[in-house]
């Protein structure tokens, strides 16, 4: 009894996800999967790598998580296999790992190398059911780590848009937009807290000016923006019953300011 | 061995489905979770309660039903776990229960208040995550209802599209439109039975008017509507292997009118 | 412990694939179900039947493979249940097996009639719940095969599309475009291979001529498409971390010349 949870960027019209659990279930057919998320824009590691971030940890000790967002597919790229404390990490080194993991402890990083747990022939273009899906079965059924490949020491880095900061200001940017048009920014609760401190501020955004943190979306009105820190702990800006992205008309990749009044 | 159904409104581009079922599994890790809806339009209270009238009959008895379309998310609203004779339900006292369980035989309500079995510090914007998953996988596991809080003795009712009636027009209009464009109304085979009796009637829905009660899309053509009872019980207007929705240019709220002639 | 798998074009929006869940587990709370795809387009029988033949053969032995794609629900078309020597298949007699298995060596074919095995009352228009949803779970359980409906000897036949060729000259069709817009023909490596043998080739869409199978995307750049074979064995034309979709602007049914030069 264990459990494999999934982000790729397959989407749902293909057999894609279909075909990897066919292949987990045929090698440990008691495994729960879990579903985290398959409709990452296609090739968005970064935006892979804050979803797992943000999840992760929320499953039973033990899951192993694993990540099919693969723009090297069949390229040089490692195929990793990470061990943390409470969990396994499985998926091509392409940064995906490294943003996610990076306050985690982490145990062992293995490169997957070892055919025998290889699905055969492996395709030029879907290792994530050739490789990667038939690892996390065996991962999951207890198998140790080192069968798997050759211990490694490094992660690639992932290149994370930076807040920039002054006595004045904060800048972050819109990283994700939500089901529900909230528009989440990179800002998380620490640094703003640790900027803001006992100081007044406005968060700005598209040139709407937002004087305070609520909490929750039902302080706000159907016609006013509101800010809040959302679920998982970012900066948020949204509108009660409605879409803040629709009512801004903002895109990733948007300024948020904040500014000591 | 139990079962847990989710209706939200959470969509499929985030994390938020996956991370309730991390917190469910991590309770309970022989449940089987069901995703009945994620795609009810947001904050679409009316729309969830009327899928969950039609689907929840059908699973396993003891299922623990578990509905987060919640636009008073972090606000006063209470939060439900009710008890019939079959089921359990799970969510925020906002009608979405009220529709759907008024033929039902209710055995207990309670209002959720114990800490206890919430994940902490609970959010301000995710009690799906933080209250009623966790909830609802302890009622899985069996626990006894009114530890989760005080028994209390209402639902919030729901406004719904009532119909319109007299001696010569029965007037519904269309609530739902489902993924063929087919047309969905509030009209049920009942109310339609005793309003035509034996007498012949004609069916209006923006300018078009169909005669009889088909058996069947295969009846059709791909030019002109029918008129037939779902699978759920509700008089629909479709077009064989064609949308309705399309050649009639329809929307949610449409007037469909039954006349006797 | 038998797994089902799902093939429907009932998307997302509904409580359709819940409902059917719903009555599998109500039979059967052991087995475990795979969603292969929902998101057939309407009434696309070929397109299941192109996903089920490129899908079933990786899951486990004994798998329930559940095909609801029925333009003729409610008609006369027969409803069966198919043994291979692997797996079993359910769904309407509308030419879906006949293509996806037609490499296969059938052992038996039911048409289904047994009615003490649907759940009644009969609706007109879901017979996935009604019928093939409940057979499915009672043959996961280890029912007879025969127990549900007498044996017959005909799949009615898909006009599927064919591949023109001469000594020049190989033509086939785009039948499937993924969630990346990757172009996918009908033609497969082993046909592509037999006619092109050592000679020197090209392959033109829309105006576009790649001279070479690639080996994977990233031989390619984001702005010349690249030919290579998919994880499935049929050529596709692609182009690296883009949609060749949306850059040759090609729907499906497009033509995909190979011309020996």
């Amino acid at each position: 009894m264990n459990t494999i949870s999934l982000i790729t960027d397959f989407g749902y019209k293909d057999n894609f996800v279909g075909v990897m659990k066919a292949v987990i279930l045929k090698i440990n057919p008691k495994v729960t999967i879990v579903d985290l998320c398959h409709e990452i824009e296609p090739q968005d590691v970064l935006g892979a790598s804050f979803l797992l971030r943000g999840s992760f940890g929320y499953f039973p000790l033990g899951t192993v998580h694993l990540v099919v967002v693969d723009p090297g597919v069949g390229s040089k790229r490692k195929r990793l296999l990470v061990q943390t404390k409470d969990y396994f990490f499985i998926g091509p080194d392409n940064g995906v790992f490294w943003f996610a993991l990076k306050d985690e402890t982490i145990l062992k990083i293995i490169e997957i190398t070892n055919e025998r747990y290889f699905l055969k022939p492996v395709s030029d273009t879907f290792e994530g059911r050739d490789i990667f899906a038939p690892v996390a079965a065996y991962v999951s059924k207890g198998e140790c780590v080192e069968k798997f490949g050759k211990i490694t020491d490094s992660l690639m880095p992932l290149e994370f848009p930076e807040l920039k900061k002054n006595n004045r200001y904060l800048i972050g940017e819109i990283i994700h937009i939500d089901n529900f048009g909230n528009l989440i920014s990179n800002i998380d609760k620490n640094t703003f807290d640790n900027f803001t401190k006992d100081r007044r501020f406005k968060i700005v955004i598209e040139g709407v000016v937002i004087n305070k943190i609520s909490q929750g979306y039902f302080e706000g009105s159907s016609l006013r923006p509101l800010a809040l820190f959302d679920s998982f702990g970012y900066l948020e800006v949204a509108i009660k019953n409605g879409s803040a992205q629709k009512l801004l008309k903002v895109e990733k990749g948007a300024k948020l300011k904040v500014i000591k009044t």
